[in-house]
């Protein structure tokens, strides 16, 4: 390799995506040196992670805590914000694996500045995926998916237009309760939704895989990272989580992308862009050993969720901000046993009910919205126990 | 569309792929222009198209026939060789479905006259894929693949750097006698032999499909159109054709194209690229409707062809001469009911263990070697009826 290493700053680095991203680059030795490291609330970790990197930047939320990671990290290394770090010259690519709304900023900077962004943060572009995308276009900034679902249908179309695109499908395990007859959801406790049949993830989006919000979600982004509207957007379920998303073009030809599920592979391929690097961290798949693959529609009457999220995508403006911000309030109530685990829908319909919408709107309207929508979700979601406060 | 329409030959234009190939252009007005038309023997079938797409350039076999389809075309049609079709000025993809050695002479000329190649003609790679792909290179012609094994193939690896490819993987339906016990196979009829699960195709085809001698030759043919080591290429048995074929990187990611089995997706392919032509003319994958879709390890057990393939591939030089030739006579052999299934392989397996093979062929090394391959073969099968002709 003559070219020299691609700089990376990694938002979150303590989180799901950070700790893999630091994987995939500690795998493929002189392709990545890690630019900036910005963590949450593990502060332990962030110190390892900056004395083994030895970033230029870091950040993390307390401020106490400059003085110990800066000595890990070593004399050269200085603070800076999120955003400096997104923009910052010797960066090229801004992996954003931090959660909520804290990502937007960095990400609008990022795409302003030009950069090449991994996006794992989904609020960013449910949220303000029209602002997301322009800021793209004014800055020659650039999305680059960071799940495996956006990753599947961004590799099949390497190579392709855009315009010869008839659907995407998403494909969906169906999470924890896919199994379980639709009369005993409502009885369901968090803990039980908290096992993902496939994946090892956080919390919110553990059970909102288990509604099926987390894939109408999905096809919000899938709207916004392929400029395809959400009429040509499908959702199929597919248990094995091996296909993890399909493209059918305009000639009846389809493309699927395919593996084990491990989000070390699409988090590489964001950063590795437009090459594919040899690598053995990924397990390989086996589709003998796999044996079947199984595809069915998804039942609307079961899954409420997606389809308030594909109506709401559908919409636009700033419906898919209610549909986000409703639902984060309604998981935590539903997590904290406030309310019960179909009653998440139908707080997040109620909101998407009330709400009156904007329809190309700024960034303010789209906060305004987002915090009307989780105010709204509260009172509506426990009117007895309005003291609740989402996380 | 401001672009003027492509200028197509058609060789073996009455034969399954050619007849197909007209279908598609029927179904994309404006888009393809027929300038030559090259026949068989089904005379009525080439008027007839002669007359409905008046053709610049006509060729039969029967002599006799030429006044008749010149004057179904047009008077300004003339006779031309299928060399001269494939080297015209106003061609710019020829389509080469006749079978057999037949095909190698238009294919030779087209790529070194820097032609796109829409190839559905199998003996042409597997006999000379290193003369072939050398035309290509010395005349900057183009190989596009025309089945749907290798269009799969094709269609995954754009936008890619074959550089990156770990794996092409051929999915193999099983053919015939996929469910029968391996020891009724010895006594299976030439017309049990010829009913396919899924796909219609010609006699020969359809018995190598049941021996998977035809997946071998597909293998074979896929090291020369892509340029992979034999080594990287493996067969996965898919008994619902749905997913075609699959190439795995080296970063582990996995790509598939999937369709129904319908010939006319990949020689659309072949016509359109590198563009996408939206047509409705091929029927949509459902996947829900599916349902679901199996793999397994082939069995070399089962299938010695295709065993015998892949090690005559790996070998190179005039061994996949001898496997072709000595399967078609033995395939013809077991047709006309003069050997058992089982012998097929049998046949093979002792023509390429008796053969002296030359490791980088002329083309009349090639030659030589079909011929004692034929004459070992017809001897071999059946000492008693030496005097049975392959067709």
């Amino acid at each position: 390799m003559a070219e020299p290493p691609k700089g990376v700053a990694v938002l979150g680095s303590t989180g799901s995506i950070g700790r893999q991203t630091l994987d995939v680059i500690r795998t493929l030795p002189g392709q990545f040196r890690v630019v900036a490291l910005a963590g949450g609330s593990n502060h332990t970790l962030l110190e390892d992670q900056s004395r083994e990197f030895k970033p230029a930047f870091v950040w993390c939320q307390a401020q106490e805590r400059h003085m110990d990671i800066k000595a890990a990290a070593g004399a050269r290394t200085r603070w800076a914000t999120m955003e400096e770090m997104a923009t910052h010259p010797d960066v090229d690519v801004v992996v954003v694996g931090t959660a909520g709304a804290a990502g937007l900023g960095p990400t609008l900077a990022a795409l302003r500045a030009g950069k090449a962004v991994a996006l794992a943060n989904k609020e960013v572009l449910v949220m303000a995926g029209h602002i997301v995308t322009a800021a793209a276009e004014q800055g020659g900034g650039e999305l680059r998916p960071v799940d495996s679902e956006h990753s599947a249908i961004w590799q099949c179309l390497w190579g392709e237009d855009v315009a010869a695109v008839e659907k995407l499908i998403l494909t969906a395990s169906g999470g924890a309760f896919r199994d379980l007859p639709q009369r005993d959801l409502a009885r369901v406790t968090p803990r039980e939704a908290l096992r993902h049949p496939t994946w090892d993830m956080g919390r919110k989006i553990t059970i909102d895989s288990a509604t099926l919000m987390n894939k109408g979600f999905e096809a919000i982004e899938a709207r916004w990272l392929f400029n395809v509207p959400m009429s040509r957007i499908e959702v199929v379920m597919h248990r094995e989580s091996i296909v993890h998303s399909l493209v059918e073009f305009t000639d009846g030809s389809v493309k699927a992308q395919l593996g084990e599920p491990d989000m070390r592979l699409p988090i590489q391929c964001a950063l590795s862009y437009p090459e594919r690097m040899a690598s053995t961290a990924v397990p390989r798949l086996n589709l003998a050993r796999v044996q079947a693959l199984h595809f069915d529609e998804p039942d609307f009457g079961r899954y409420p969720c997606l389809r308030l999220a594909l109506e709401a995508g559908a919409k636009g403006g700033t419906w898919p901000a209610v549909l986000a911000a409703a639902d984060e309030v309604a998981v935590e109530q539903f997590a904290q046993g406030v309310i019960g685990f179909t009653d998440v829908g139908k707080v997040v319909d109620a909101a998407l009910s009330a709400h009156t919408g904007v329809a190309d709107p700024t960034l303010e309207q789209v906060l305004e919205a987002d915090a009307w929508a989780r105010e709204f979700a509260l009172a509506h979601g426990s009117p007895a126990r309005a003291a609740v406060r989402p996380r």
